[in-house]
């Protein structure tokens, strides 16, 4: 069954924690993200989970194998249940995260999801310095190697999941960002995006949705309608 | 006049600020990296700041426009004197990460150093998905890039600073990691290492020293040993 997981975009904690309590009993995950966390650092991500949320700490790393290894493990005992690592940083870089998470997870006690970055879905066509081949190809590769390398699945466009699935098998996750009740363009980065219902037919594991929520005049009415949208798909 | 910067690379704040504060008077520089911000959040670059240190905050920024725009003004805002991001994100996440350091430094009132990753220097040739292309010249072609975006410099191997000096002007400056004094590779990820004397003689403006200087029986001492070296080298 496909999940929600709702971005909070904010540019401090107190904001982002408030919404988190606004939306409590609704979606089952929350996001952090960069700007969020280099204002507040890793105490924004323990007030969520105090809330009851799990929290994908959504920081893209993307750097030496130590670094990232020293990273994810930090990530990890701040009480992160989904981490991510950009495939871009190769293999030696994306297995030294697998170990950091294993090492983090001995502190907490359960060990969190480990996602992939393949291709931002802000990039299109001719936008990756230095690659020439489809961009879809190039994503699916890189999942391929994700995989190969142990991750739990990768962050992808909704375009994207039927071949990744079908390269890297159905228990390889997917998760899918920039979805919009209703599609259509929300004038911000996203260049491929999806309706709720399309990303969940189109096997996706987990559903990425901020302004659209955290927007909203009322946001839980809004997560619990997204909600609805995607029970009603039939996989 | 090469500037020295010492890596703080610790998984907690108490032992990085300890260390930063046996080093007052030595180098003009510290470095927060992910590990150590993973773990401590902004308040570790204001407690090293406080000390009377520039900061390298050095999170190698990889996502879409937008939430770099946003990381970028947070970090600034944290008290960062410099942030870097990847290249390999393209043009419009420079162009925005440039946008929100401007923003950032209108609460700070002085606008940080922005430096561009272009291949890890712990990356070997094949180790680039995807990229096929000599990767002393693709780090160099994204040097360019970076220059041309509006960038300040990039981080890269000594050994690319003399290419990327001539195809970029002398004024566009590089920060070059994975220095070690007697040079020999340190059973790290740097693939790529040089002494100070050689980085300063190849042009490099920036040298990062970690363990070799945080590791030391006295860092000071190490640190200032260091800085004398850089200085008997006349360019």
């Amino acid at each position: 069954m496909a999940e929600l997981v709702v971005a909070l975009d904010f540019p401090a904690a107190d904001v982002a924690v408030d919404m988190a309590g606004r939306l409590r009993g609704t979606a089952p995950w929350m996001k952090v993200g960069l700007e969020l966390f280099c204002a507040a650092g890793p105490d924004v991500v323990r007030a969520v989970a105090d809330l009851g949320f799990r929290v994908f700490l959504d920081l893209k790393f993307h750097d030496i194998p130590n670094t990232v290894r020293g990273a994810v493990r930090s990530a990890v005992r701040s009480g992160a249940d989904m981490v991510n690592i950009h495939l871009m940083g190769g293999e030696r870089m994306a297995r030294a995260a697998v170990e950091g998470l294993h090492e983090g997870a001995q502190t907490t006690g359960s060990v969190p999801l480990l996602f992939g970055v393949t291709v931002l879905t802000s990039t299109a066509q001719g936008e990756l310095p230095g690659i020439s081949t489809d961009i879809g190809e190039y994503a699916a590769s890189l999942a391929a190697s994700g995989a190969a390398w142990g991750l739990n699945g990768v962050v992808c466009s909704g375009y994207e999941v039927e071949s990744i699935k079908k390269r890297c098998g159905a228990s390889f996750l997917c998760l899918t960002p920039g979805i919009r009740p209703g599609g259509g363009a929300g004038g911000d980065d996203q260049r491929r995006v999806m309706t709720p219902a399309q990303a969940v037919s189109a096997g996706s594991d987990y559903l990425v949705v901020g302004r659209p929520v955290t927007g909203a005049a009322d946001p839980a009415a809004a997560a619990r309608a997204i909600m609805a949208e995607m029970a009603a798909v039939r996989r």
